[in-house]
């Protein structure tokens, strides 16, 4: 079982980040499966139940493929499908948001926290509660920006558009005084430099990836189920439900390696 | 066969501007089906393979429904998936981009024609192509603009994101003097204010709603499949793929009344 691969699930191609987080953390051994559910991206737009449907497809196609974890890459399916996939999906599933409040938890001096996202992981309140499990005391303030996705998909990341965006969906957040600020969409770290100019050098901003690596190379060794064996960087595989051509493109940029092995599939069949 | 409903097609929500300009121009007899594929939408940021299947899929739950004809209310599907409709579907098929094209051809004085849409309309050439049908020496200059969906949406249609965000695409157009834009997209009417604000006077904005609706009823005529009965608007039906709350606040804003009779359906079951 330790030298089966670790699922990664995103509902597009902003889920790379955290990829490339678990290439950094984990020993090179791991085998990483990813799958981008590209022909039917954003979820962060849709209802809950359509996100849970979504969710719970992309997970059996990814446990047929005989995975021993599975790495939820998405805000959006972290916040509205994590108890549907933990009672359907028999394996260790491990989701961006819990990792993602632990890192503001630890970040913040004043207990006053922002959180931003998709208009779905901001309606659920899925931070708000999770960071409320490690500071009952803290404030937390969400703001959905539905912009900022498709501004990052656009490279739009440093110009007027960019600027104004910022400033019109962080003001009230910077007005309430919050100290540190969870970017909580995999997209939003594209956005950083203008996100950051916009809330100041006294407000950290808080990436979950890095933290979620941590928690999955820990659930792992906890079970005994990490590889020792040699490389699987090349045996690493990417699936889409899209044409395959932009997220090649994209993706090896965001890899800084071409996608050696990358189909596309129907998780609908 | 007259009696029959007509269907209206989108991949969510804008294609509503066709539906009204229907409702306005038909005779009050005749019945509407809208579907909006709500649970996969955008199309427009797809593959063109994608768009296919999807229209496709959405086009055979009509036709089951036995309606008349069928109206694809979205330019992407329109530029990318009307000729294996043409060809699947045994009925009258109406898309926008001819009819837009047209539009376009009348108003413009210089023959020089701006289009707008999504990266797959843009793409695809099909305003290019249909306008070259009607007046081959015209040069026509397209833009994709993929922020103008979520910014309608965001209902930022007149503030500094707006302006900047149509400073940023139209420039372009704008030095390639332009006399005519054709709006690409079901969304971008709802930014006509600040488009026409950056264009400036000179420059005719052309809505492919109105047009559309007048070669429907044209079609319905030649074959004698108008309906003379009483007031159908009562039985106009609504169908979407994802949740159907917001669509039916939206939709109800959209077209001035309550949406009576709106489902939630799988369109691929």
């Amino acid at each position: 079982m330790a030298d089966a691969a670790i699922g990664v699930f995103d509902s597009g191609i902003g889920g790379l980040t955290v990829f490339r987080a678990l290439r950094r953390e984990l020993p090179p051994g791991e085998r990483l499966i990813y799958l981008g559910d590209t022909a039917r991206v954003p979820y962060g737009t849709k209802s809950e139940e359509t996100v849970v449907r979504y969710a719970l497809e992309g997970a059996r196609f990814l446990q047929k493929r005989g995975i021993k974890a599975l790495v939820i890459a998405c805000n959006t399916m972290s916040a509205v499908a994590l108890p549907a996939l933990r009672k359907e999906i028999p394996l260790p599933v491990v989701g961006v948001i819990g990792p993602g409040a632990e890192a503001a938890c630890r970040a913040t001096r004043r207990r006053v926290i922002g959180v931003i996202g998709t208009a779905a992981t901001i309606r659920s309140g899925a931070y708000a509660s999770a960071i409320a499990c490690h500071l009952p005391d803290a404030r937390v303030i969400g703001r959905a920006c539905p912009l900022f996705v498709p501004l990052a998909e656009e490279g739009w990341v440093d110009n007027d558009v960019a600027r104004a965006t910022a400033a019109a969906y962080l003001g009230d957040l910077k007005r309430e005084g919050i100290d540190t600020l969870v970017l909580g969409c995999t997209h939003y770290p594209l956005l950083q430099g203008v996100i950051g100019a916009t809330m100041g050098p006294d407000v950290t901003l808080v990436d979950s990836a890095g933290a979620t690596a941590q928690v999955v190379r820990a659930r792992l060794e906890e079970r005994g189920l990490l590889s020792g064996g040699p490389t699987g960087r090349d045996d690493d595989h990417f699936y889409v439900t899209d044409s395959s051509e932009r997220f090649r493109e994209v993706g090896s940029r965001f890899l800084d390696a071409p996608l050696a092995r990358l189909e596309q599939i129907d998780i609908t069949a």
